[in-house]
């Protein structure tokens, strides 16, 4: 009798094959179980994980079709910058650059929507010694009051808000840049090497909550699966 | 009456300012439906959409609690290059720059797993006139038979293998490097400008479909939001 991964593997050459062509019905769940010789859950089990995937769309009532555009959605998750550091074996260390209450840049308020001063912080993440993360963070206090109580000398404000600050919205933006003068200083790099910057604004509800701009050296790849 | 959207924000406002503590249990939906004056279901759907963006946890009988390890997952879309330049306003063309079965080199082979010859695709995608997006991919003809009697003349590789190529998995990786010569050539760039990298290897089953690599002159940034 046909595993269940079995009939999946198989169902997933057919579609690969064209032999179920894109758009096209597939025979009935009944017609499925006879031909593999396996009970109709194990069938559905089979569709529902390809469903998921993306690779066959099902209607309740009108059937199962192979996909016409199949998924091309993936997901990634909001690292812990410790967790990053310590999953590839190396030592994490966290060092605080700078902590000020600041009237933001024209950019940063623009972004935030706020007005008035907010914690920025400035701090570096090393791996085994070196620098592996430049975080130039802005908090709104009005939206996470307990920052202000916090030095973040013994843990980082990553941390520190995955642990203390909900939200329910984030805007993600990545780009390549030439290092500027202090973002190489930092790093300890060649001016005008190329750094990855990922930016990260997240929201509580319509509060701003923080605005963070992460810059990576040459080296460090985001990696994600589907 | 509150309306959902109105007690929703209600809740983010508490959970924000920590009146809802992290880990902490929030009132029964009966108890909240009486003090916002609302229907049960009202405060239900309210619930289920927080709880949907990791802001609360729910447990069939335990009843809702603030989640502790709020979510930290977002989403992006394999994006049709064509339509990510559009959505830009701008003009979008395309062009073949090179089409060879060849053998691929060691790095491609053994990412992908496959021996033999592979369909090889240089191309370019412009926005406005300007090179926006040097393609240069490798396709394996036994998961994508399809592809060799394709030209890819009038259409790219990543347009036709979203219409005609579904995957099971997908892993993406971004990073930042100097241009190489013959991409800053071919992207009408200085030499060693920083350039925004994606690659994409995507598998159908355990069959490998295609790995690309995407290489984006600066200013590109990649978004997406939770």
């Amino acid at each position: 009798m046909a595993t269940f991964r079995a009939i999946k593997e198989e169902m997933e050459r057919r579609i690969a094959a064209r032999e179920w062509e894109p758009g096209a019905m597939i025979p009935a769940e009944e017609e499925l179980a006879r031909e593999f010789g396996s009970a109709r859950a194990t069938v559905n089990r089979a569709l529902q994980e390809l469903a998921r995937a993306g690779v066959v769309e099902r209607k309740r009532k009108a059937g199962t079709r192979v996909s016409l555009h199949p998924v091309r959605e993936a997901r990634f998750v909001i690292p812990l910058v410790r967790q990053e550091i310590e999953a590839e074996g190396a030592e994490y260390r966290y060092a605080l650059l700078s902590r000020e209450m600041e009237r933001a840049p024209d950019l940063v308020r623009a972004r935030l929507g706020v007005e008035g001063e907010l914690l920025h912080l400035r701090c570096l993440h090393l791996a085994n010694g070196a620098p592996f993360q430049f975080e130039d963070r802005w908090i709104n206090p009005a939206a996470v009051p307990g920052a202000l109580e916090e030095s973040f000398a013994g843990i980082s404000p990553n941390e520190w808000l995955v642990r203390n600050s909900p939200f329910s919205q984030a805007d993600f933006s990545f780009r390549a840049a030439r290092a500027s003068r202090s973002e190489a200083e930092i790093l300890g790099l060649p001016e005008g090497e190329a750094v990855f910057i990922a930016e990260r604004a997240t929201f509580i509800g319509d509060a701003p909550v923080t605005l963070v701009r992460l810059v990576h050296p040459p080296g460090y790849v985001l990696r994600t699966s589907l």
